[in-house]
This record gives C-alpha cells, structure tokens and sequence, in this order.
C-alpha cells in the first residue's frame, strides 16, 4: 500500500480487507455504477424520509395512515444506521469521518427517532435529515455548482467579521428602539406588554417583515416605528455592499492563478502587470 | 431562390407564392407602413384581450356584460387562430416557428379558449396572453431596450448556478427552521397546523413579506422567528452581490475580448478606442 | 446693454426697470443678505403651508381650529400668488421660468385652493407644495448634495432602459401570476374576487409588503405564493446591480474630466493610458 | 513628566499620584491582567443590568421579583457611579473624556436611575446602558473588528450626504403619495383617517414593511398604494449602490493615495507591492 506512506503522520490508520474495499467504492465515491446507483437510491429515501415527516406533522393524514407512517419511520431509520455503520466500517480512519461535516449530519438523522422512544417531542427533530441533501452536489459531480457555492462561501467568509460587526449594531438598534417605543406604548397597546417583547416587535420591523401582530398606536410609537423602518429599509445596503465587494473579489481568481512570478514564485499579479511587483522580474 | 442555398442544411423549407411573401412581410417585419399597423393593431387587441379577461372575472361587470365578454371573447380568439393559421402559412420553415418561444406562447394564448369548451376552469389560463406583449420590443425597434434586457439576461445566465445554489440553501434554511417553529408552537398555535404549513410561513417570514396571517405566539417560535428575519435581512446580500458582479461584467462585454494591441498584446481596450492607450500603435 | 447680445438667438427677451432688477436679485439669486432672508422665509412658508394642511385633515384640530385654518390657508396662498406674480414681473424672459420644472411647480402649489373654491375635493392637491421644497439645494448653496443628487439622477438616467425593461417583466409577472393564483382561490377566498384584485396582491407579495389583508388559503395558492416570494426576494438583486454598477461609473468622472487629448481633443481617456486611444498621440 | 511636554497645548492638565495611575492602568487599559478582569467583569455588569430592565418590564415577574428587581437596579446604577467618578478622577484631563462618546454615554446611562426618583417614566430609559456595550470593541482587542467597522463607517461618512438626499427624495415622496391616497380613502376607510397618518401608512408600505394594520380598500388607493410599493421595492437598489461603491473604495484605501512610481510615474500600486508593475522599477 504505497498510499499509506503519504499519510502516515495524519492519524491512526487500519488495513481494509477486499470487502471492506469494495463497500468504501460503493458508498464513498460515485464513479462506478454501483456507487453512482447507491447514491441516487440514498438521496431518495432522504427526500421521502422528509416527506413521511411532514405528512406525519398533518393531522388529517396522521390519523388514517398513522400506523403506516410510525412503520416506515422506522424502516428509514434502520437502513440510515445500517449505512452509517457500514460507513464507519470501511474507512482506514473512522475518527476523522465521525467528526467531519457529514458524519455528525449523518448520526444527528437517526438519532431523534431512538430517543422518541424515551422522550416524545424529540421526534421532529428528524428534519435534520434534510441537511443530508447538501450531499446532492458531491453526488452528481456537480463541480461547478461546489465551485460556484465556493465562490459564495468565500465571500462569506471574507466578510464574516464586518458581518457580525453589522448584526452587533442591529441589534443594539434593536434593543434601544424597541425599548423606547415599549415606553410610548406600554399603557395604551396590550401588544407592547414587555421590553422583549418590544424588542421582537423592533426586529420585526426592521427587517422589513412588518406582520402586523404589534403595530403601534400612539403618535409617539408610530414615529419611531417610522424612524425604525425607514433605517431598516436603508441600512440593508451595508451587508450588501460588503458582499457585493467580497462575492467581486472571490469570483475573478482567474488573476490570481496563472501570474505567478518564475523569479521569486509570489502570486496574485495583476491581469496586466508587465513586471512582477516583488522583486521587479519581467512576468 | 439564392437564399434556400445557404441555409440548406437547416432544415425543410419551400418555395412562397407572392402572396405569402407579402402576407410574410406584414406579419413577421415592421419596416413597412402595413407591416408596422399590423403589429401595433396585433399588440392593442392583446391589451384588449388581457382587459376582457380581467373584466369578465370581476362579478358586477360580468352580470351586467357576460354575454357581450363572452362574444368578445370568441371574436378575439378567432382573430389571433387566423393569425396563428397565416403566420405558419407563410412562413419558408413553419416548423422552426412553431417550436420557437413565441410560437408555443401563440398557441398556448388561443388553446384555453377552446379548451374552455370542454373544461370550464381552463379558461383563465388566457392570460398566458399576456406574454405576447414580450413582442413589444421588436415591434417598436426598440433595440436599445433588447440590448439592455440582453444585458440582464446574460448576467442573470452567467449566475444562474449561483443564484440555483442560493435558493436550494434557502430551501434548506425554510425546510429546518420551519420544522424548529413548528415543534415550538404546534400544540398552542393553531396557525402552525403542520410543517409544510410551518415552512410556508417561514417561506413568507424568510423573505421578508410577513403577512402576519401566521405568526408565532411562544417565546421559543419568536426567537426562532428573530434569527430567521435578521437571517432574511441579511443574505439577501448573497443574491444582489452576486448579480452585481455579473451585471458589472455583463455591461462591459465589448472590451473584453477582441481588443488586443498587435504591437505589445495589451488587452481590455474600450470598444471605441482606435489607438492602443498602451504603446501608441494603431489597433 | 451687452449681455443681451449673447443671447439674442434664446427667445423674445425684455429691457429690465431698476425695480425689476432689485426684486430678481431678491428673489432668484441668494448672494446679497436679502435675497438670503427671503428664501429663507419661503422655505419657512413652505413648510409651514404643509404643516397646515395636514393639521387640517386632523378632524380634532380641524373642528376647534377649522376658521383659523382656512384664514391662514387663504394668507398663504395669496402670499405664494404675490410671489409666483413677482417672479414673472422682473424676469426678461418669463415663459422660460412659467415652462420650466420651478415655475410649474409653483403654479401648481396655488391653483388647488382656488380650485377649491368650485371643487371640493381638489383642495389637497395643494400638498403639491413640498416639492417646492427642492428649492432647499438652491438655497442653502448646498452645491456638494446637488452634486452628489446629480451623480444619483445620472445613475438613475443611465440604468432607465434596463429598470423600465425589469419593471415590465415585474408587471407581466404579476399578471400572470395573479391571474394562477385567482383561478386557485376565487371559489374558497372571498379576498381573491376578481383578477385585478388578484393582480394587486401579488404586487403586494412580489414586493415584500405583504400587508396580509388578503393571504391565500388554498394548498396551490400557497405553493404560488411561495414561488412568488422567493422570485421578489432574489429578483431585487438585478435592479440593485443595475444601479450599483451605473453609480459605479457615475461616481469616478475624476478619470473623465483631465484626459483630454491635446492633439484631437477627444476626452474621457482612461486614468492609466499613456497614449490617446483616438489619435495615437501622447497625452 | 517628559510626556506633559508635548501635549502642552492640548488643555488642562494634572499630575497623577502613583494611585491615579494604578486605577487609571486598570480600567483604562486592558493590558494587564487586573486591567481584562475589570474590562469583563464590567461587560457583564452590563449585559446584567440590560437583562434587569427587561425582566422589570415582564409584569409577571416584576410582581414576584420586583422588590429584588429595585434593589439590583440600585447595586448596579451605584456600582456604575463609582466607576465613573473614579474614570474622572484618574485622568489627567477629565474634561477630553467627560465629553467623548463613552463618557456622555456612562453618565447617561445613570442618570435615569437617579433620574426615575423624581420622574417615574424616566426608569425605561435605563435601557441606554446597551450602548456601552460598544466597548466590547476595545475590550478584547478586537482589532480587526475596529478595522472592519471602520470601513463600513468610512463607507457610510463617505456616502452621507448621497443617503440624505436620497431619504429627503424618500420623505417627499411619502408626503406626497400619502396626502393622494388620503384624498382616495378618506372617506370610506377609518385607517386612513388624516394625512400624518396616511403618511406614516405610505413610510409602512414604501419600506415594504407592510404592517395591514392600514391598508387602502379603494381601487384608486390600491393603485397608488401599487405604485409606491412597486417604486419601494425598486429603489432599494439606490442607497444599496451607493454603499456598495462606497464599501469598494473603502476596503481598498492604501493602494490609492501614496503609491506612484518615481521612475514612470504610474499609480496604484498594491499596497505591497515593491516594484512598480509597469516598467519594473523599485518603488
């Protein structure tokens, strides 16, 4: 096993027997027919799995098909954990699969059906199942899609700090405006009984949702609430700003990639650099 | 016929009779006085039409007029048959009309009424009518305006698996956070009946509309409730950012590619330049 | 009288009293301390007329108060009449102020009120007046904001075409759209009566308002209206890069303004061009 | 005190005593370990009292706890007071503090307490403590947090002027769209029952907030109230473009001003850059 080498210094590694080496081929790459075949088979049941959960959740359905419903949740959840441990069995290093991504998505889908044995209302939390579908794109080989959702993910990332910075002040506008109309309104709208739930109200609003459920009725409130709405409806610019900035950074690598100096080997020149702006070699 | 020769390997085609080229020329072209009358008369009797739909489903005036929309109806119908009839008539390759994006809507805007016949319910489906006013932009030369929607167009096109990958994660997002509401309000909120009823609100919550017809009631719904609107708020920067970027190129494709100096292969020229801004040489 | 020289090809001009030169400079330039104070006072006007006809439509001031407001409501107007009148006594060429945007405006703003005097109803066109307030950029000599509100009217300009091209698939959107969403809910829904009313509530969705007067109720008109959310959420993104990317361009005319080709006096070369891409000269 | 020296000229100045300077290293700095322990313990004061007031409001709670409630409030507003004289008392030019941001912002944050012995109402405004949390900043060193708040408040002071105009546009356009629908629906619809309140209706609907709590019933009303939210829904992307440009600028500030080649005088050079990438001189 010449691969072995390689990756002998990044964690504790076992030997696979044949069986072991086809079961990997089968359920870990979708090259061959039969991986290709067990991973479509696999989204299905994903979708039906989540299907069954939401037509348990409607009671008219519930109560005629009920039984069957509680039947196949439990076949589903069998084949997951059949899959699961067959996935543990033939990698070198389980470890590293258990804790990845996919492996705590992977137990998190099977698990609130055993513990709806103990605990009752455990049981929707089964919807995590659908966090299984992202899946779909290794799947099909969608390269440029994963490529694509990189490009978004990049940008995320990149702007993640200004992000927080941005939520951090929305919500201190939330807190300080939602009190301020609590104060208005409190005695006149049983809507504003408490700060929280004035704060709610605030955030409802400035993210120009506006259900109506609260809505002031003083003069007082509705200016402020005015004041609330026209800043949500502005400040949006900024989070889109920053992305805008980072998705146009993230989405032209095509510069970065191929200008790298032969001199002294740095990246990322300019599409129209003549020299390299290290250390001043012709490109 | 000098033209069938180039353009034999394209499909069947056959030979006109005078009178189908000029039906030909009043139909399909725009540059002649007839051919121009024709197609503005053609856009306002799809007006009308679109009005007497809308007409007919308003109660009082359908009491009072039925009948009359009903004739108009037929007189509208039959028009735009004899059109569709005259349109494959004269055309060299009727096949490649037919089957082309405003054949299908041509004959998709005269089926309902026909189909109405036999199904009653069909017969609002007429206003698929509508997509015949796409035609407004060719009538009216108005290529400036094609121009501009190609811009769209092809910025839309170039971020369509982004925009594809944006929305399955916002499924994703509604499918979870609608399951998380609906185990929180279920027992005490008659509004959350069941999770696909759950994931429409979050839907509606999600995208910032809010029609506060649904809306949590436990302090557990209106966290959840929080995080999905400020999750809302904010990555409808993901989409903007990344239509941004693609528009931004989109509306600059000129320079890009044909423009490079011969002399010393500098590229990205404005598409009106006649000299490189580089070296001085002619481009 | 040299200046008239000038612009004696501009339209039928007349020689000007000393009187009339003082009132013009009062009124149309702010320079002098008078012309200052009195534009002053016109904004203060402005405002106050404003303020007054919405204390007006207050029925509980307009019952204690109504006599005085209509007093106050006449002195204002002809105050406005007297100044509208002033404005065309000492111009030299009137009908270019009575024709242009300010002096419609300002005719608008006191014809309402003695309109009201045949027409009831016609008496809150007179709100007309807060345009009246743009005047403030003149004014204040805020030449910075007319700039800036200048670099957001070109962008606006520019990106027309493509907005009013977004702006006609948004209503046919809407059309069709609220035409599948009636044929779903017209026989259970007593908020989806006709197409129109239809129409209107999809525009209401579409645009993320979502007022929740009217909300569908069927399982189709949900599944329509989720569809319909989900596009106005992501299709925001193309108006807000169409315009950021015009902004974009309208905001660095620094590049714009400087280059210009000594040679062929052709302008707009680029920041970093060495060379005129007109005429091949050195700039 | 060499120091004293060359801030001569900056105001009043005192000499500290070795105490002073103690307190001063440990709540002005957060250095030393003495100096992080206060900085966090301070923050949680905070993020307590924050949470007292909210609890206050919940009248459930406040008639179980509200006596432990009063007296907390007491122990935190007097805590607060002490760090605030001793902020003054350790500084060598109390007045440059007093009047920053976080100065003013401590003393109002106990002031309402004191404050609500003689006006009840005042209590709520308590709430203001939020602000304080901004010092979170500082606390833990988060530069590249202040870096990135920065851009953005860079990006917003740049485009200042630009958003004012924009919201005196959106302002005029409220006044003038709510005075028309009032004129509509005055006189069948009791939301619409004044123009200040049918202004606050069309800041609801222009925002696409759309609470339903007033919406038009009229087919005229409906119309414009389609028209503004139509108009809302698109220039949304104004403000979103001149932030984003404004965000570009701002995020990239070092490459632009003091980076020219002395050798061909090209700019904008990469803030890293070391050799110009035009003609390969060192820069």
């Amino acid at each position: 096993m010449p691969k072995s080498n390689s990756s002998v210094n990044s964690g504790s590694e076992r030997a696979l027997s044949p069986l072991q080496e086809k079961i990997y081929r089968i359920i870990f790459e979708a090259d061959t027919p039969a991986g290709k075949a067990f991973d479509v088979a696999l989204l299905i049941f994903i979708v039906l799995s989540i299907i069954l959960i939401m037509a348990e959740s409607i009671q008219s359905l519930n109560q005629k098909y009920g039984e069957l419903f509680r039947i196949l949740e439990w076949v589903i959840t069998i084949g997951f954990t059949v899959e699961y441990l067959l996935r543990i069995y033939c990698l070198k290093k389980p470890k590293q699969y258990i804790f990845s991504y996919f492996g705590i998505i992977d137990i998190l889908s099977i698990l609130p059906t055993y513990l709806g044995l103990v605990f009752a209302s455990s049981h929707y939390l089964t919807v995590i199942r659908s966090l299984r579908l992202l899946r779909i794109f290794r799947i099909f080989k969608l390269n440029r899609f994963v490529k694509d959702s990189n490009t978004i993910l990049i940008a995320l990332r990149q702007s993640r700090r200004k992000i927080l910075v941005f939520l951090f002040f929305i919500l201190m506008i939330n807190v300080v405006m939602g009190t301020i109309v609590f104060a208005f309104e409190n005695e006149t709208n049983p809507g504003f009984s408490s700060i929280p739930q004035s704060i709610y109200w605030a955030i409802v609003t400035l993210s120009t949702v506006g259900y109506g459920d609260i809505s002031p009725i003083t003069v007082g409130g509705k200016i402020i609430a005015s004041i609330i709405m026209i800043t949500g409806y502005s400040i949006i610019a900024v989070p889109t700003g920053i992305v805008s900035v980072e998705i146009n950074k993230a989405s032209k690598p095509e510069n970065l990639e191929p200008r790298t100096c032969k001199s002294c080997l740095s990246e990322g020149h300019e599409s129209d650099a003549r020299y390299c702006n290290k250390c001043g070699e012709k490109l």
